[in-house]
Formats: structure tokens, sequence, C-alpha cells
């Protein structure tokens, strides 16, 4: 049997519980599908400071760099909130795995599952029959990481300067990520910009047009980003792919999956050039239910589908997974988060809806 | 009587038509409170391009000058999309007109009438009893005017560059606005930041703590912005005042009106340090409907209502088309785009209505 090796960062807060289910689903994929998935176990978040004095201990980084792919569960909780930003189990732990790594493409679904539209703010009548877009994120790049960056000065002569800068290639590798996710949904991606302000969004348009001559069976269509913010409140349903530079996409992604109103339910995965990548929940840590075993573990499961499926090519079994998932929701099973008490639905805890998706594999 | 000097800046598409509306306000206003608005009309936008060859004539730039205050309509539209971004009718008019006038704070409310919560995209549940947010935005600084900014290079090997800086007097002064505004209001200003990726943020997060132990009236929280977008969705009423540099105060305020479902109804003010100020609706110019005699001239009469109560100290009078506008709403008065078809309203168009606030007067 092929064995992928797979770190696994459960991180704090709900995260070692519902990566917990998430193994088991593994289990039984390695069973199903003849391939081992030979799992270590490492420190990240809060967890890392505890542990090893940092977010994201040296053990950690090698660890993952000796494996195929991340397997990331949640950071973050109070009691690491008043440690410097950059020491934070948060920014700590994610943005030098992204950078170490190369996850340049971040791909965050905001899918409102039919089963579960009523957790939505928006109105019935906005989401009826759901809906389904996928934010495409630069990860690696523009306003988080580019110099220069800093305080300068002393006292009130203090100036705070950060940097949003893009190259041609670092948007073309991102163009050409949302355009081929798009050719297999729904053929239309919507580009995200402030063109009419900034200069990086000027050459963004620019080189996003061109790559989509590449792409003439997707529909491309450029949208300011605050304009972008309205529209997915009025009418989430217009959207298929979003392209985002870093920035816009952490505010765009994070608004689209409230929007479906189910955080417990939305997976990621940030990719690297090649296989490698990292998955992670988009929810957090949830700190507030830690070690309850009520925590929604599906978010973590779909994520550990898109490794399957993004890391090594086992389409099946990613697809056995989001079935699994669907199924099991179909019947009614629902954690606390997502319960609404309604006929047909039982609620029930992590170890259970676990075993119910099992059941459904 | 006192005299106050108004530049008249009508705008493109629905623009005149709604600021029509708004100075027959004006004259009944001047009638009641025994004061002058001198009125001189300029070409902006679309308007200014065509007439003048610029999007922000230099006759236009005098006009303002010469005056205590400048009422704005709306601007841009289909004819003059295919400019380059400098030149397009809102970027090339409001980006210069906030430098030049130094118009550093811009108050956005979003605000659901009571008559008009079915307007919005979200469950009459969160909703319930309308929301009534205060986006209190910096307007002259952060990564619309920082330098450098630019494309540098050649072909493939260009680079996009735009540069976020904040110094502590720019962060003071709009943190003062922010406090003083949440005192008037319910006493809580929630700060959004980036504190954990951006230095700026770090500065800001900073200041506007300090700045607040001078508020100690005022309940200060701070919230990343990727939270504030979710937060927003998920719960509006839980925002008074919202603090925002430029480029998040952008796209919040977008997403805060958007869930009212009445843009039509939002007015926005551009201050100054010292009295002066511009007054404009937070809609755009609608050439879907312009030309027509049907558009919402509400947004401007509520903006013409900021412009006496933040340039002229007339509370009293602002006070009074407040009253009037709400009055109209709850007597059923409805253009088309706040048009419900419920019992007890009656569809009017422009000039209508506009009648009706002022009977109400
Ligand atoms: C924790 C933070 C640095 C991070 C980001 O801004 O990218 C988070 O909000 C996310 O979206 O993954
Ligand atoms: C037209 C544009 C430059 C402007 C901005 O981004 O400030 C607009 O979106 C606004 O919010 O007034």
């Amino acid at each position: 049997a092929k064995t992928y090796k797979v770190a696994v960062l459960p991180g704090d807060g709900i995260g070692p519980e519902v990566m917990a289910e998430a193994l088991k689903v593994l289990d039984v994929i390695e069973k199903k599908f003849d391939v081992k998935f030979a799992r270590t176990f490492a420190n990240v978040g809060g967890a890392g400071i505890d542990l090893e004095g940092k977010a994201l201990p040296q053990t950690t980084i090698d660890i993952c760099k000796a494996s195929d792919a991340i397997l990331f569960g949640s950071v973050g909780g109070p009691k690491w909130e008043s440690l410097p930003p950059d020491e934070q189990p948060e920014r700590g732990a994610l943005l030098p795995l992204r950078k170490i790594f190369g996850l340049y493409a971040n791909l965050r679904p905001a899918i409102i599952f039919p089963a579960l539209t009523g957790a939505s703010s928006l109105k019935e009548e906005v989401i009826a029959g759901g809906f389904n877009i996928l934010v495409v994120r630069e990860l690696t790049g523009g306003i988080y990481f580019s110099q220069p960056k800093g305080i300068d000065g002393e006292g009130d002569a203090r100036v705070g300067v950060d940097t949003m800068r893009y190259s041609v290639p670092e948007i073309e590798r991102i163009a050409h990520v949302g355009f081929k996710a798009a050719q297999k949904r729904d053929k239309k991606l919507c580009s995200i910009d402030k063109a009419n302000v900034l200069s990086t969004s000027v050459l963004w348009r620019e080189v996003v047009t061109r790559v989509g001559k590449q792409y003439p069976d997707v529909q491309l269509s450029h949208m300011y980003v605050d304009n972008g913010a309205m529209q997915l409140v009025r009418w989430p349903k217009q959207f298929d792919v979003l392209l985002c530079e870093n920035m816009f996409g952490d505010i765009l992604s994070d608004e689209a999956a409230m929007l479906t109103g189910s955080l417990g339910m939305l997976p990621s995965a940030s990719l690297a050039e090649g296989t490698f990548g990292m998955y992670e929940p988009s929810g957090g840590s949830a700190p507030d239910i830690a070690g309850q075993g009520i925590a929604n573990p599906i978010a973590q499961i779909l994520s550990t589908s898109m490794m399957l499926r993004y890391s090594f090519a086992m389409n099946d079994a990613a697809d056995a997974i989001d079935t699994a998932v669907e199924k099991t929701l179909n019947q009614g099973y629902r954690t606390g988060d997502i319960f609404q008490n309604k006929a047909g639905e039982k609620k029930v805890n992590t170890v259970e809806i676990g075993a119910a998706i099992i059941a459904n594999l």
C-alpha cells in the first residue's frame, strides 16, 4: 500500500477533540482505499508555547518538512491573548507556516448545506437553494509580508508603516489557481480588487485579465472590494469563485463564511506549488466549549477530505467523505452549533456525529 | 439673517434629481429658521469631464474654497467607465476633494428605519427593532494616500506597491471624533484593526486605547477587521460606533450600509478640522434609473440635515428634517427602491416624496 506522511497539529481549544474524529475517518479510508497515512503529532499554537516555548516550535517545523501534508486543528485562546501579537498562537503559528512552506493558494469554500439553510442570518428568500462560493485567496504576499513594515520614531513622532506589494508572477500563479478551480465548478470567476485606489490592484486586474485569456470557458468579472462586501450580503448566489489578494481575501472569506451560518462546517486548504498543502477548519478554537466533547468535527473532517483531494489526488476517497458528511446531515444528526430544534433533528456530541459519518462511509 | 455659502455639486445620474429635492428642503429651512443659504452650483464627476474636461475642474475647487460647506450629489456612470482609474468621475473627484479640503473624518450612519426593516437581506429575528451603527472612517491617510505608491519596472518584471502609513496625530484626531460621537450615542466604540498582522494597526490600537482614557464614559473594544466583517452579519445590533482606518472603513461601511437594505436612505459627512465639511449620499449615481424622476431623494435630504448639524451647528433645523423624513416614511410614502407592496404604502416618485417631506417640515 502507498504511504503518505501526515503532520498532525491538533493545536488548542476544540482542536484535539475534532482532530480525533478526523483521524478516525482517515483510519477508515486506509482500509477502504488500500493506503497508509503515517501520522506524526506535533505541538502548535498555545500548545507549542506551553510545551516548547513557541507557537511554532522548530521540532514542529521539522516534522512538517518531513511530511507530505499538514493536518491542522485550530489555535488560540484567552490564556495567550496578552502576549505580543507576534508571539500569539494564531499569528505566531499561521504566518510562519504559510511563509516557510510557500502556501500561496488559500481555498476557502463558503457553502450553505441544503439541510442547514436555517442557520444563516440571511433571509430564506436570499439563500433559498443554498449557495456555494469558493474564495481563492493569495496567502504569502501583499500587505501581510511585504517590507517595509514596522513602527519608526519615538513617542508621538512614531509612524506605523505596512507595504502592499505584488509582482506579476505572484498574481499569475494565484490567478491560475482561481481559473482552474472555476473550470471545475460553475465557470465564473469574480476578481476582487480596489483598482480605483491601489496600484497593486491596477496590476492585479491587468494580470488576471491576461491570464483569463487562457481560460476562455471561464466568465471573468472584476469587482471593487467594497462592492464585493455589499454584494455578498445582497445576493451571494451571484458568485462562484472569488479571487482575492491576501487582505481582501481575509475579510471577504470570513464574511462569506459567516453568511452560511455554519462556521463549524467549513474546511480550508492552503497549497504550495506541487502537492504539499496545509488543511484546517475555517472556524476558531472555540475555547468556550473546549473539553466538553460537544464541538462540531465536520470542518476538520472536510479539511481531511480536501487533503486527500489536493495533496494525495485521492478524489474518490474525498468524494466518499463529502458524501458521508452530507448523508449524516440529511439523517438529522446535529451538534449543538447547528441544532435548530426542528423535526427530524437528533442532537449529538462530537464522538457521536463522528461515528455517524464513519458509519455512512 | 445669517448667510451660509454652500457649494452645490449635483454630479451625475440621479444626482441632479435628488439634489433638487434637497434644495427645496433648504428653502423651507431658510424661511423657518431665519437663515440664508447662498448656493453656487459647480460641475463634478462625469459632468465635470463633459463640460470642463476634468472630474474635478479648477473652477469647482475654487467655488468650494469660497464656501462654508459642500453639498455633493453622486458621480459616475457607464459613459466614463473606460477612462483610466485616475480620471474616472468617482476617484478623480472624491479623492482630491478629500485631500484638498482635509476631510479626514468620514461619518457613515447605517440605520435601519423601523418602517423599513423588511428591506434588509437579514432575517427578521436578527434585525428586529432595527439597528443604528455609525462608522467613523479615517479619510485622508492610510493606504489611499501614502507614498510610495505605483507600478515599477517593465513587462513581467513589474511590481505594484501601495503603502499604508499612519502617524500618531492622524490616529488621535480621528479617535477623538469617534469617541465624541459615541458620547452622544450609546457610548460604545469598537475600534477595527488588524493588529495581529499590520504595524499600522498595532500603533492604531495603542493610540486609540490612550485617547479612550479621556472618554471614561465610553466603553471601548477592539476587533480584527475580518471578525468585524463577520460580526456585522451575525449580530449588527452589538455595534454602536465603529472606528476604522481608511480602507477598513471603506469595506465595513459599505457592508453595514447594505445590511440595512436601504442604500437610498443613508447620508454621509466628510469633515475637516473646524466646521467645513462635504455631505453626500452613501449610494451611487444609479445611472439605470437616472432621468426618470423615480430616485429616492432621502439620502440627499438627510445629507443636507448633516450639513446643518455639523457645519452650521443648526441642530434644531437638522432635527426637524430628520423628523419630517421619519414621519413621511411612517405615513407610508415610498419611492420604488423601498416600496414593498405592503398595506398602507403609497408608491411615489422623487418630487412627490420630496413634497411630502416638505409638508411634514
Ligand atoms: C490569524 C491571522 C493572522 C489569520 C490571517 O489574517 O490570515 C486569520 O485571520 C486567517 O484568516 O487565517
Ligand atoms: C470611489 C472610491 C475612491 C471611494 C473610496 O474608496 O473611498 C468610494 O468607494 C467611497 O467609499 O467613497
